[in-house]
């Protein structure tokens, strides 16, 4: 089948992956468009018939190899994991997927991470199973500052939450932001930033990885912030210089550590996070997309660029999100 | 000093529990009225100085003992441990503190403990330390339905910060409430009961504890939640019965229970309750109130009552809260 009559056809979606078995997409996108053409694995067919290729961190250079490829379609918010390709198709229009249900699962995870630090209820959990009675110190959450970098969809969603508990919660972005959540206080920019630190007794990253702000959580970034802060990175891994969490820890200027992301997933076995009673490590789980969501998104844009518009979750590869 | 002249001089104010070390507040008393009368332990001097009782679990015939006495304060918003008192001066008038502060402590306690479980967290904790990177199901907060039965100051709060996450809320109250947060479904009075107890995959009791919801949660209720509920008990110990918690868990139609609230605290040891993997106690620790409201409050209401007028949270003994 030729290049112009497969755009009348069932559309053809390949699904590369170098970290995920992409299978368990497979049901829903089939749901969504029961003929469709679905390639994933090692073999993906006739390279010439894919339209779309759904991405999670894909092999490289393998989507510069689909020469009528109309669409590259991030599965998550983030598109860092496409950009590390070399050979990105940076002339095709590159989508991203926004759930408003993912924020659900985000705020969430970083609501209980907060309160799970801020009230000390592991201490809890552990008095509980070793059947003691024993009361911690209570610090009213109105007394506990909750800074978050990055006011994106999630980001914002997360203020709001949290601000709704009672935190009295800042945030940061690289420009202004007009629209904030009801009592959440707004900074910007780098001339914002040493203000914004200093009264994050927890600091949440949820910014977009981009060279700007790879490495963004460090030591010097660490000092900024009031002594025996809390950081809870939910963005990507490269966010943090793991080289400088433990020193930070070890003097005190951070409490505790709350890691979703890493730079290398799954961290591996003897990494000096694992085991340490500071760090808590969840596997990436912090929230999900909907896999019908992911489905249906990859489609309704494929069928917008099939009729010459831009699909609304486009992404600006100059600004990087 | 006769009581005529007392009226003018600084307020005598007697600190009266069975349970707690009183002296914690002393501070704030004094930081609040600097020549105040403070009266605590078992040695309450002459005790027609007396002007007012702030009483957590009061000695029972204590408040009685009192002739001049003008307002009994709990120091917290339930009076259940004032009502207990056989000999409770009921013509006096009696306030209960409402600190809206109190409110974040709450939410911020509930919306942890329902994470803590929806999202299977204790899980991530056991296997971070373990070393371990392992995935748990994911099932969006937007899929799983929290039901607060009791929509006072503190019902309201928590029904609201939990919408806010994305959990669809639904409240319970004795009575149809006309200003619900947003995004929560309103359910009233022993006709709407079932109805409301089929939709909550997890069940917080915040209900003020009266005769009328002594033993609230007991094994009838708990068949009428969906299988596998969890319940969430920041009320008062007796709302539930006890005997009826086990045999729930057991059988897998309660899931979890977080017993912030017990019939007998501390909980004794050796009680079936503890070492429970399903069943998380915390000592009565969801929130605190602020020892500087309780004092302000409690002078703030004499001054009111010495000027004939009736103070903001005077508690209706007859509705019982």
């Amino acid at each position: 089948m030729g290049a112009a009559d497969a755009q009348k056809a069932a559309p053809c979606v390949a699904l590369l992956s170098e970290v995920l078995d992409m299978q368990y997409l497979a049901e829903a996108f089939r749901q969504t468009c029961p003929d469709i053409d679905l390639r994933l694995g090692a073999d993906l067919g006739r390279l010439d018939d894919i339209d779309v290729g759904v991405c999670w961190f894909p092999p490289h250079r393998r989507l510069a190899q689909l020469p009528n490829l109309k669409l590259v379609q991030s599965l998550a918010a983030g598109i860092d994991h496409l950009l590390a390709d070399p050979a990105l198709p940076r002339h095709l229009p590159l989508c991203r997927v926004v759930d408003t249900n993912m924020a659900a699962g985000m705020k969430a995870y970083v609501t209980w991470a907060v309160v799970e630090q801020q009230r000390r209820m592991r201490a809890y959990v552990e008095r509980s199973a070793a059947s003691l009675w024993e009361e911690q110190p209570f610090e009213n959450p109105r007394r506990h500052r909750v800074g978050i970098a990055g006011l994106g969809h999630l980001g914002m969603a997360c203020a709001a939450a949290l601000a709704s508990i009672g935190y009295p919660v800042r945030g940061w972005s690289r420009s202004p932001k007009t629209e904030l959540p009801d009592r959440v206080t707004g900074f910007h920019g780098a001339g914002q930033l040493d203000e914004f630190l200093s009264g994050c007794d927890t600091l949440v990253c949820l910014l977009p990885l981009t060279p700007q702000t790879r490495g963004f959580l460090n030591a010097a970034l660490f000092a900024k912030l009031p002594r025996g802060a809390h950081l809870i990175n939910v963005g990507r891994g490269d966010h943090l210089v793991e080289a400088d969490l433990l020193p930070a820890l070890n003097a005190g200027q951070l409490s505790a550590a709350t890691l979703d992301a890493l730079s290398q997933e799954p961290l591996p076995a003897g990494h000096p996070f694992w085991g340490d009673p500071r760090i808590l490590i969840t596997p990436h789980i912090a929230t999900r997309t909907d896999r019908l969501v992911i489905a249906q998104q990859t489609l309704a844009n494929l069928a917008l660029l099939q009729r010459g518009q831009r699909p609304p979750h486009q992404v600006d590869l100059e600004r990087g999100y």
